[in-house]
């Protein structure tokens, strides 16, 4: 078992608020995050497969085509958006934190990999801020 | 002469839009950067201040002063906020380009630098553009 | 389950030295890392939690709440002291290796985590060398 | 139990192509991978040991020791190389995929390791790919 | 006067080697990187171009743009090439070293930036490694 | 001319301390860099020399050379070292800032580089915070 990780990268603009909360609540809880104009980040997304090495190719998965499934269900869908007022992929009413966007990700990779097993989603939000995700049991949405 | 240069950063949200042209003319200048909703960008700042070391000190300026006065007047007025909208310090229908970012940026340092000069101001977008000002002639605003 | 991840730093001067050895074994075993008057490094510290994104917040753990905790009780103990003389929190008699550190970076942090687990300590003690601990069985110290 | 990671460099030349295969094949499954001459990359090599830190020296495994066990078996084996044609440790008919190359650099390490456990193999082949291997069951070569 | 700065990868193997020299001389010169089979890097490339930022645009010039004349004229034309081997824009004889590159580069690119200047060419050979050239004068080739 | 650059790296204790000083004011001045057992940084060195490349190798210098010069003038000097307390070459009195190294790192330099010229000397002290020198006029020490 050898495990392949590809680097890509969006850029994207969101806000963390809680609509059942108060301003004042909000703020306390997400600080400037809560900031009703946006900010954004560059994230940059770690994608993690593991299979057996082909006998011919040597490829768990060809690195090229899993560039490829990632830019088209994820970064091209995120890139250059607003991650809380566009119609991109998370359901309405989740927060816009890198823990909720990595298991959409994996959700969303998922179906597209289909010769090898997706090990892990990581998101970095900043350079010293990242979550990752296993695919291990979670809440329901 | 020896130069000293502070790294810090802030995160922020922006579009790239001009009023006075078209829907169509403003996405095939800035492409995705024209999306309406905003997308944002982790900024990080290089500013090289230059003078003679103090013999006291050795210092040509203190680091912890520098960052003080970066993180004043430019960080904490910039971070978490989207460049387009919130009242920071972009003059209206000045585009948030990093070009015009380092402009900004050094007219609002320099009063504040005292004992010793400004060398140049430079900021990185992403990972893979900078933009960088060295005070040197420039459009008027 | 998901894992949040946060960085911070140190500065921080040590050396390896065993008391109970002769000088000369001292240098073998330890090269340079063993000279008298101390050397340093910039540490820098990945502290990961883990558990269920809360269904408001989106957090497995506000990070900036992580952040003043590693800061109150890592950071701010050892950054700009020397971990073989200043009196933080390795006890007498254990060297100061990455090793041993991020043993006592987990037992230092554990108490203070009480809605998510602790699941890893990493410490970067130079960009080629790092040690990482998951809180497995160990000796007794 | 303490896990100890050292990174070294290697830069080497490689090309991807399978000999039972057509050239119309070969370029369209590896893409320019396959371009006759070859082309290179600064391979970034990250091992990881794990096991119980000494009592007196603190250490998994000397850093030192390690290090030069990794330069003496692996990146002085193929640093400057070229992955193809010289007489490095690749077996005939293998590709030099950064998926095969962490399992043998696997296979080369483990006898000159002996107060250890090798844990992992990480190969970055560029910033942006790369293959690791925990000696998990896989093909006979 | 501001300047914008952009970087693009490239992936290539290549030797160094006089053919009027001896063997001998070739590897006291070179050392390994005169092995005969060559051996490669992951080259990072420097684009700087300096203007007045547009009025409208807020742009030197469109960064977009920029990219895709990088791409055009130097980053498709070597990447996984061979840079002895290969029919790219090097003159015959002349060494690929960094140094004799970025001087090409500077070459190739200047007709196709017509409306700011170009600055300077930075190439990373490694990460340790990189040549510069601001297209001050020069020996002919 | 070609701008050819090489990075070294050494790993020291400092401390910042101006003995005709009270301790509240070297306090004052320096914060926690005043502690009085010392901290500690891994010091990155950035050396460029320019001129002319050699038409038979391509090389303005032998970046193996130039590393050879600056292993055996600056850092095997200075690695491992406490900048204060050991006897390195920085003369009595003058304080171990980043500042001020750099100008002594380039007056050790400048004899031993003799067929192209001595460019700048850059030093990062952390990630966030460097100084650097292209040898213009300063104070006699």
């Amino acid at each position: 078992m050898v495990y392949l990780t590809r680097v890509e990268n969006f850029n994207a603009a969101h806000r963390l608020w809680v609509n059942e909360w108060s301003e004042e609540k909000n703020f306390e809880v997400f600080g400037k995050c809560a900031n009703k104009n946006f900010h954004g980040h560059n994230y940059k997304l770690l994608i993690t497969v593991k299979g057996m090495p082909d006998p011919f190719t040597g490829f768990v998965m060809n690195a090229k085509e899993l560039g490829d499934i990632i830019k088209q269900e994820i970064t091209e869908v995120l890139d250059h958006t607003n991650l809380n007022m566009d119609d991109n992929f998370l359901p309405e009413g989740i927060q816009a934190t890198s823990e909720n966007l990595v298991i959409y990700i994996w959700k969303q990779l998922v179906p597209h990999l289909n010769n090898c097993a997706l090990h892990s989603v990581r998101l970095y939000e900043t350079e010293k801020i990242y979550a990752e995700y296993f695919g291990e049991t979670m809440n329901e949405f």
